[in-house]
């Protein structure tokens, strides 16, 4: 069934009236690559610029089967018992490296699902260049314009979008498992530097004991690295998302946290250099797909490549070459 | 005193026969950011490519205060001793941040600089994008090509500069102290995992107790990190550069580093990877220079900026609109 078009004034009309529907639709639009899609959806988003921004914009990270899906659940629940409307989004790494979309079974979240005061997106695994972060931003956007004032965004443990997460939330949340030793063997290095809280989940049972002992080796960890955040000490936390404990203290810490950052400023500052970043980023993005896309480029660029790393060609002129090759033809 | 300009052939013929100020010459040449001075180094490079490449290339890193000048004059005079030829080279990571240029007193290592085995050349500060670094590894091959067999890039433990240097070395060596929990917290994130040894200076005397005890701890945290080189395992040392006491083991160490990687293919694989990364800065750098010196772009860039940080336009249109006025101006 091909659906009518709909014109961005309908767009802009139902996202402000939350309509689940057309919110929907227009990130797809956003995702969509198609020059007439980009254009039509980049004019919705500067319809709805007035109306975005007011929300506590959260990441959660964690390697697979740290039990993102239950957090997400137990927390969202907490969240819109408490009256606040919650948007989920995913960045889905790309499915080439996992094999399959991992966050792509919205059937994960159930009763988040089934909840009104919820929205759950899943996000595309489209590639790494600039299309999943740069949608996730815009996504962002748009539910803040329908009204959802948490918006968690969810990424798994894995490569460089835990970077690309920290630009664009308020704060940082690192999902753990007990035995911190071992865990952060496989840990991405740098990761505890990014996050404002970790959580150990599954600290119920016979595993509360351990729970407890892993947030101190963390909270001993943490004492030699740097804060993600001026002005707020990262600290390690336990919590059981299958008996709900622990989750109303994550929700005074992170309320804590927008406190504090909002009077010292931090947190109005690092919205600013977001944005800022995220135009930056996005113009490199763009230059470098306009470069390594042109024709003569993509022609002379494997024997180049090749010639300078048999030592054949001096990097320089190589490189010389190849912009010529770009500004020219 | 205006002297006279030399052809190609003379500054190979020069660099070849290790005329020192010729060489010195030639490094000058390479680091002027002149439109005509960078073609003729281009074409000495080119001429010089067969020489090079048969160096051991090693990096120091360390804190301010770690002693990294009394190592180095103590490890270079070592290796000179041992017949080695030894280039050392800085790269000085702007004087902008330290107020004056911590690396450019040749003074520092009074008897190095004497010994006509070894040929000492600080870096010019030369901003940050693709300058210094850029310079530093031409600067090797100019080197290399001048008969040095040991090249030694030194760094100062702020910013960025470790990452650039770690991408243009073979082995990466972090120079610590004593009291590594204290020294950690003040130490740049990812350090550890970027560097192939840490050597603890200044094990002498009083202090020869601490060091030890600050070896155990380190080696200890290094268990938690990833390694920096497939197939070699990271650990910590002592030395005293003053008595020179352990100076030979940590050359041991470089030396079972190197047999190693070459017996793996992790050496030649690194140098390939080397070179194939540092073409697609270079691209990247010149991409972004040539984008940013436009001045359509110039002129309207801190408007666009505004609007984007109040949240008056959408990024991506603000990207677009940039990235056209580049193109079509």
């Amino acid at each position: 069934v091909k659906r009518k078009e709909r014109s961005v004034e309908e767009y802009v009309a139902g996202i402000l009236n939350n309509e689940r529907t057309i919110l929907a639709q227009a990130i797809t639009l956003i995702e969509s690559n198609a020059a007439k899609h980009t254009e039509k959806a980049q004019r919705i988003l500067h319809e709805l610029l007035p109306y975005v921004g007011r929300s506590i914009r959260i990441g959660i990270t964690g390697v697979p089967g740290a039990g993102k899906s239950t957090f997400i659940e137990a927390f969202g629940q907490f969240l819109c018992d408490k009256g606040h409307r919650v948007a989920v989004l995913a960045v889905d790494p790309s499915s080439s490296v996992t094999g399959g979309s991992i966050l792509g079974d919205k059937t994960r979240m159930e009763n988040l699902a089934r909840n009104p005061r919820a929205f759950i997106r899943p996000s595309p695994s489209g590639g790494t260049l600039g299309g999943v972060h740069r949608k996730t931003r815009e996504t962002i956007l748009l539910c803040e314009a329908a009204g959802y004032d948490i918006i968690l965004v969810e990424t798994v443990g894995v490569g460089q979008s835990e970077v690309a997460v920290r630009g664009m939330v308020d704060f940082f949340l690192l999902l753990a498992l007990t035995g911190a030793g071992d865990e952060l063997q496989g840990m991405k290095k740098g990761m505890m530097e990014l996050v404002d809280a970790i959580v150990i989940n599954k600290a119920d049972g016979d595993n509360k004991k351990k729970a407890e002992l892993a947030k101190e080796e963390y909270n001993q960890i943490l004492h030699y690295l740097r804060h993600a955040t001026k002005g707020w000490e990262t600290k390690a936390y336990t919590c059981s998302s299958l008996y709900g404990e622990g989750i109303e203290q994550i929700w005074e810490v992170i309320e804590r946290f927008v406190q504090t950052t909002k009077q010292s400023g931090v947190f109005e500052e690092r919205r600013r250099e977001q944005m800022k970043d995220w135009l930056h980023a996005m113009i490199k993005d763009y230059l470098h797909i306009r470069f390594f896309q042109h024709p003569a480029v993509q022609q002379q660029l494997p024997t180049i490549e090749r010639d300078v790393m048999e030592g054949k060609q001096p990097v320089t002129m190589a490189a010389q070459q190849l912009i010529r090759l770009y500004e020219q033809t």
